[in-house]
């Protein structure tokens, strides 16, 4: 058994021991359950069966996975809605950790990386604007870094900041060039949350309650940056974000799979057990073309899932690659949910069964991390720049 | 203008100005915004307005419509999802009303269906059972009445009843005879909610927390039903229940309608305000296409619905032409809601706006009053039936 | 019965006896069966049968069915691919009766639409231009009529001029003002098909061979039309063509619903009559979705298209209704069809069964009068317009 | 460059000259376009290049790709659609090469197996029967071989035998145990197509008509089999034809998925070039949502034939991942040229673009080699095998 199987099944097995049962206690509702006490729980549990943090730096306890490596495990993880959490993988800290990981200075890694990776600090990516910023189109970034002596003055809005309350420190994507409409001139500071001048105004109230910290509104007001807790080069912010980009978006792929596979078995098993009209419901035509169906678009989004990460284990940006299988999953995984509710009847609508909240959890995943519209759109000029050219033939 | 067109309008304003602001308050959970408390509030203010029960026999003080003209009326209310309690025409209520006023001796209607028109009475309609007895399957009844001395004993489970926390009777179905897998054998009885052996035993935690009541289990335990309580003839109560089904399917999609046209009508207002790319979302092709994906879903809901509603007023049973409007409109209906979500980006699963909520609340709809695969199912029946004679030409 | 409903069956009779057995005999294509030769064979038994003409004015011969009574009359005609030929209302002959009766001068009547009815002669509109000229965007209009003494000269090509190698004469779109691009500036022109300066270059080879005369391109060269041929008001081209063009989308809809309807009624015999996995193929689950997604698909076509109908006789433009109708019904008769080739397995896809030759007739329905896309376009500014002011709520 | 990519290469410079030409001249139409004459022609040029029998053992003259290598090279074949037939790797002679390399004795490689990689020889596999024989499900068989001196006699009648119009010799499956209904008990047999006692009775004709030897129908009528014919074990027909069923499924979705690029590249090519409302069609959102999901039902096909060619590749029988991908790529790949012909317009379903035609080969994808109920129903009855024990959690 290969290494990573034994993670892997590690992982089933702790999820399934340590996590469901509060999941399930809870209807999913971190906040419910404990909030930032339980995920100490939780991850506490994780580390003592040495699978805290697979995906963070071996150097500061982490398991040391590639994105191929990650995926199974984190498809494990995300078989509860808490098991991201409770693995320490969970958004944004599992991106933020990439990110540093690849952009932070020495100094950065000790300070804010290393406490990221071993779960004793949480925190945030504060990048999507209200109207008219930064959402969708990224260039419109109105948030500002004034050049001051010693450091930057940030001012700005920030909104959908996953995990903010309660987040350790941020990272905070701001203009330190240009216009709103410019492509370039954003760049990347560390702050720590204590830091004057950021003040969460609210949770914006979403209908998934499983991402501890929520999702938030914050505004800072001349919260001050020292030069040392730049991330990586000014004016170089968007370009270095892309780093993690694409791998964010498949880890995204990797959890809500295990979430939408929980609730496709769970109807099966459903299925399997209910009789009507004088048949196991699993016997029945109708029902067995919404579990076929399941099937192909788990396989589907499994498999494009895995080329999109030998993509990036190879270096590639995997731009065009992790944009498909992001887009395509966050479809596909909504129809497998779908599915399942519906197979269960009535109580596939209720709290008796774990797919009505695995349905709501899942449903902006549509729209987070870029609509599936924004990726279409970027897929389709990619396609044209590619194809487009000469006579039709 | 036409006599109905008046109750439309008037339902319009009456909804946007004493309905919509404590839907919205409350997210539309009728609990948290005061329960029956609150229906016996915004029933007087229906009343004042003229508007109480329109679909009640105009001699207990209803508007009389008819199945015609219902459907725009009804509409209007269903743009809030308080607007069917604030209008007594909520299910089951409504449908009990529509069957009570068929099927009631005379006694029986100054009992049960009076109280009933004039919002005075809550009722349920205690006929769904737990695995293995009768959901989708109705023959599969087993709650079992039996003759004693003036009248029946009711013993029994029941599950999914709608409204039953807080109804003041029930109409039960129970069997009379034969055997669960017997297509005949069961009879209606009405029952006060006090009647000694009924027990509601728990509400089923459902996403949808619109209606008031909840979806209740109960048990019947010797639950004594005189003669005169008796609803319809004795072993007749399937067929009896038929008057009640077409109808009450329609009057389900008339109720969604307004709710789904209401997130329609919100995302088009968002995408007609915000921009995105250096253009108005409602100026994009793929926010057009959600747009007009949602006028052509809306308006073949209403035409199916039109149709079958003119079949029903012409004294038809309807039964095809209300499985195919309902299985239409229970899918496309959650397609609006679905597409304004999307439409309306982060926002749209947010409380930010009431998309997300109507997106809850409505899909249930899809399951209940028969899950779409058993519709179909029996569509297909019929049009094998009626076409599958003969050769293939 | 109703006197529609007695030409309904007549139709029905007539064309499973008279039609069906030559459009099987050559699998759906006009001009293997015959032309020009077949149509005047098949017309002459619809004159004696009664049945010639169902739209047409009495006075000449027709039966002065309204919209409403049209759409079950031309549906059975539809249930044959040459159905609508034997009957006089094929594409374009059917919209040009309907636009003379509307917009032509008695003189214009007597010469052009009383011979059109009695099915003399055939006539074809010639609208559409090759790229950049008009097509899904009229006013991209390129054709060009020049005043010149005593009428006009028509200099332009057109393409995908449906019917007209063999037709009598041309209805003409021709700019008489402003430049391509601009929205009003058109106007028609009658001229006989034997006109100097008219040449018929090709046929475009498309994959639907049953409409008689083809696809044709055509090139206007100084082509002279005197004053008494101008159809309508000069300038008013693109008003008057409205007039044709919601009953024209509508009776589309009409015909194919029949071909459609035809491909279901196979489908399901042959799912009756078969046995797969020792059950009737009818009897199996996933047949049976197929059969009800079908009937289902056939009934709101209908229910759309009889709305639209009653809003055209009501004296309505019925824009929005007739857009939406079409769009349904081509995507909607389109998935029936496909479900019925599916529904038959091999055969599905043979000559064997006719249901290959009818998918393969109605794929352009998607495209011809209006691809999807640009209906939706429509739809979705009508619907910002409507509903696209003030805050979401 | 692998040596695999360099023979990519050649495919695709080899299928743009030599026969793309061909195909568009004659619609896809390969009796048109000179039926065995044509192949013989296209195959010496394809020898020539290096290119004949890709997938053919290296003794004979093949490249020995294994599937994974298999995947790009016949993509690029099927970018035409004689490109198939051109390199040898067409249906069925292509999987009848990988049956026979896996299960002939040595006396039958070199008669049967080596003409048949040399393009020498064609072959066709008669397995399928008409109703009520061994159609979708195979253990329907009614072919009967019966025992005689040195050898079987075989009697019975096949349909829809790919090729068999010129084949030299056919691989019979006939039944040698058992009843009709019966799992077992179906062997094979190699017989020369002039073989006493064989009958070709008829083309049943397909929408489809680039397959060399059409779809046929044969009597067999005591034909015989010396026992040195009989291919793999008496009984074990049905397990033996296991080794052709996985790899033959996905060298289908193999060239398909040229094909279907082929149209999505003209497509977006048109689309690049064409103007309609002021705009490129390429730039309107409605045209990119088409474009970007080509691309999306292109790579996860791709994605999902890679992974169960790993699988074939390493050993496996692949038969889960195989139907899984199958049936995704036949409806993807329909999609995608659906939406290429729409994106067309009127010249989408004209001979003037390939795409018509691409559609209209590629629609009995969906029903050939199973249909796709017939793979859903068996991979959902494997879900229910795999997850539908205990309760559901």
């Amino acid at each position: 058994m290969s290494q990573v199987q034994s993670v892997v099944d590690a992982t089933r097995k702790f999820v399934q021991d340590e996590v469901l049962p509060l999941d399930d206690e809870f209807d999913g509702d971190i906040e419910a359950a404990g909030g930032d006490e339980a995920r100490r729980r939780l991850q506490a549990a994780a580390r003592d069966a040495g699978l805290l943090s697979p995906h963070g730096p071996e150097e500061y306890g982490g398991l040391g996975l590639n994105m191929t490596d990650r995926a199974p495990v984190f498809e494990e993880a995300g078989y509860s809605l808490f098991g991201p959490v409770a693995l320490n993988i969970n958004a944004p800290d599992e991106g933020n950790v990439h990110l540093l990981d690849c952009v932070a200075t020495a100094e950065q890694r000790e300070r804010y990386l290393k406490p990221l990776v071993r779960g004793e600090w949480r925190s945030a990516f504060a990048m999507t604007e209200p109207a008219p910023g930064a959402g969708s189109d990224p260039s419109a970034l109105t948030t500002r870094a004034r050049r001051v002596d010693g450091g930057w003055l940030i001012n700005g809005r920030k909104h959908f900041i996953t995990g903010a309350d309660g987040a350790d420190f941020f990272i905070i994507m701001a203009r330190t060039s240009g216009e709103p409409g410019d492509a370039g001139g954003a760049s990347m500071f560390l702050a720590p949350a204590d830091r004057e001048g950021i003040e969460l105004t609210r949770h914006i109230g979403t209908i998934d309650v499983s991402m501890l910290g929520g999702h938030c509104e914050l505004v800072f007001t001349d919260v001050f940056v020292p030069d040392e807790d730049v991330l990586g080069d000014i004016d170089q912010g968007f370009r270095a974000a892309q780093v993690r980009l694409g791998p964010a978006r498949m880890t995204h792929v990797m959890r809500w799979t295990g979430a939408a596979r929980r609730a496709h078995e769970v109807a099966v098993r459903y299925a399997a057990d209910r009789t009507a009209f004088g048949s196991r419901l699993a016997d029945l035509g109708m029902a067995q073309q919404l579990i076929a169906d399941n099937e192909i678009d788990l396989a589907a989004t499994r498999a494009l899932l895995r080329e999109a990460c030998a993509e990036l284990d190879a270096g590639g940006r995997a731009s065009k690659s992790t944009s498909i299988a992001k887009t395509f999953a966050a479809e596909a995984l909504n129809r497998v949910v779908d599915r399942a509710v519906q197979l269960c009847g009535g109580l596939g609508v209720s709290r008796d069964l774990p797919v009505a909240k695995i349905a709501r959890e899942l449903r902006p995943f549509r729209i987070y991390d870029g609509p599936s519209e924004v990726h279409r759109w970027s897929i389709a000029k990619r396609a044209v720049r590619d194809y487009g050219e000469g006579e039709p033939r």
